[in-house]
């Protein structure tokens, strides 16, 4: 057996998934709760009744891959050879990771609070990672001196995600821009930066910055599961500069062969139809502000999110976040996710997604502002 | 970058693809060209209306692993836990060849000739891999003795496709059961077996083996993508012993979280209702009596498929198959595949598929029989 299979733990989101009750008020989801646009999955349907279903290139359909590239528009990365099709966002941070790092020397910065895919990825490839928290008491914004200061020679990757899982914070355009003078002041072989912007159609900011815009050396992953509530479908992809990208198309094409065809009908139709992509948004905006008011009614300290659809709470100082959630699933019939599996900066927090019904997002603050961890 | 990516070299089939014209005989396509089954994609289309896109478990939906595990009801590995289901076998081959092997200590062997992603994948991997050929003198018919003797003390997996891709080999019931009988008989730690069963559904030979059937350590890799000309759903399958599966499912959450929902539906769909998945078989088995009877009036030598949708032919004594392969689209307008990529022991012949139609597949051995190659 492969060895570093040993050293990964098993997740604990499935671990207290799996205590859900049918009463229990579910604040763990992470994914969308709307049903996502069917007039695209039926005329995919009727694609496929008259030209089949067979493979696309290994990076996908060219047509879709120049529409993503031309939608995004990042200086150098904006023709179709730029983009590979994977099999949602996972793969494209998988493959990502996997082309574009040695194992034998280089090191991985992820930007903390964040999602633990990308650590989990790094052991599975033998990658050595380290994390650099964005400190609570910045309500965890993104500090690009913070995260300059944490290099080291041998960091060749750094990952951020904005709008951020778990706390929903976006980079700001002058911390984008910040980060991207002084990573190019600093000479020598570029440190790259894994742009995770899979929430990006949910912000709810003006000042929203993007990396890709700005750094040369991005790769930028996406993919349609929570603009479009289509989880299900596996369709992501990666935004990268050419030479780069057809290394990762390599290792895409080892991995998987291709993204599905049907998934990839689904997508070619939302970005072929003006506003599709982002449709979905304003139930989320409106959404937002409920949440908002119920957040501050319950006593709870939060993050007003930027983006995505978390809001992350505090808990009484000195509260495991793991073993709180437990109480509150055991004791209170409420799924929360602790704090500490985002990483030790958001230790003391719960990440609270906000797509179930508004009526049991509130009940649901009220059980964790009375369970007294607060 | 991944220093490993260096050594992989191109696909040459890609290459040779992309000299196709208009005009050509393509005897190179590794997929159906019939249509799919649309009342499964249209029952899922619907059943998407009410239940929207989202993800399933990671290892896949329980009813459709449970549903497969079944139907195979290979000894000890016949139920839903036994099964993961991967975005097309592509995957399941990586997942199974990431998990079992430790690339510091183990070794994989090939029986070839055999498709080339198995190598590719170890070399990706950085796992040391050797091959076996069966050899052109008893037309590659699997032989036991041969893998046995080839096995060394660091060998932790033989790989094996049956039927064949490329020959269209099945291994029979009597070579199955002795390569196991053999396998068992040597002691220590076990030897496991990849068996990548993507053709099984098209085999039209009676003596046909399984591997998974007799050898409790095989871990069957299978798929959708020929027996319902689904290459583009991407939806595969492992099926292993329970506690292995639970490793093979670990890696694949992180690679790709879960396959596609829809295609799961597709899926769900084929394996509940009886013949749905050799309900296309009926033509492959007719299209071969075709086939074999071009064959034969070509006056090429051929080596009869006992499965799969290819046949393979033989170059002129000494020929470079790849040069050949190049001067028959060049020249000849017909695009065929170098046995050369299937190993060793294919170099001096071609694959060709037929599943293209019959007359054009006729046209095709005509002008590889007067190119005057063999």
């Amino acid at each position: 057996m492969n060895p570093r299979l040993a050293t990964i733990e098993p997740s604990q989101i499935r671990a207290l998934a799996a205590k859900k009750r049918p009463t229990s008020i579910d604040l763990g989801l992470g994914e969308p709760t709307l049903l996502p646009q069917q007039r695209f999955i039926d005329a995919a349907a009727r694609e496929t009744a008259v030209r089949g279903m067979k493979y696309t290139l290994n990076p996908g359909d060219l047509e879709l891959r120049t529409l993503i590239a031309r939608h995004y528009a990042y200086p150098g990365m904006s023709e179709g050879r730029n983009v590979c099709i994977t099999g949602g966002s996972q793969e494209a941070m998988y493959v990502a990771m996997k082309t574009l790092l040695d194992p034998a020397r280089d090191e991985v910065l992820i930007v903390e609070p964040a999602y633990p895919a990308y650590a989990k990825i790094a052991q599975l490839e033998g990658i050595a990672v380290r994390s650099v928290g964005m400190p609570a008491a910045t309500e965890f914004r993104y500090d690009p001196g913070a995260i300059m200061a944490a290099l080291r020679p041998e960091t060749r990757l750094i990952v951020i995600g904005s709008p951020s899982n778990p706390t929903g914070r976006v980079i700001t355009r002058a911390a984008a821009q910040s980060l991207a003078d002084a990573l190019l002041a600093r000479g020598g072989e570029p440190v790259w930066i894994l742009d995770d912007e899979l929430y990006r159609e949910l912000t709810y900011v003006d000042d929203a910055g993007s990396l890709a815009a700005v750094y040369p050396h991005t790769i930028a992953i996406n993919g349609l599961s929570k603009s479009n509530a289509l989880t299900g479908l596996r369709i992501g992809w990666t935004i990268a500069p050419a030479p780069l990208c057809d290394e990762l198309i390599k290792v895409h094409a080892w991995l998987v062969t291709a993204a599905n065809t049907f998934g990839q009908r689904i997508a070619l139709g939302i970005f072929s139809e003006p506003g599709a992509l982002s449709e979905q948004a304003a139930w989320y905006r409106e959404r937002r502000i409920a949440v908002l008011a119920a957040l501050r009614d319950s006593g709870l300290t939060f993050v007003e999110p930027d983006g995505a659809f978390y809001a992350c709470v505090k808990l009484a100082t000195g509260t495991d976040s793991l073993a709180a959630a437990y109480r509150l699933v055991d004791e209170h019939d409420v799924v929360t996710i602790p704090g500490s599996i985002f990483g030790a900066s958001l230790e003391g927090w719960l990440r609270l997604s906000w797509v179930a019904p508004i009526d049991a997002f509130r009940d649901g603050l009220a059980r964790i502002a009375s369970a007294a961890l607060v």
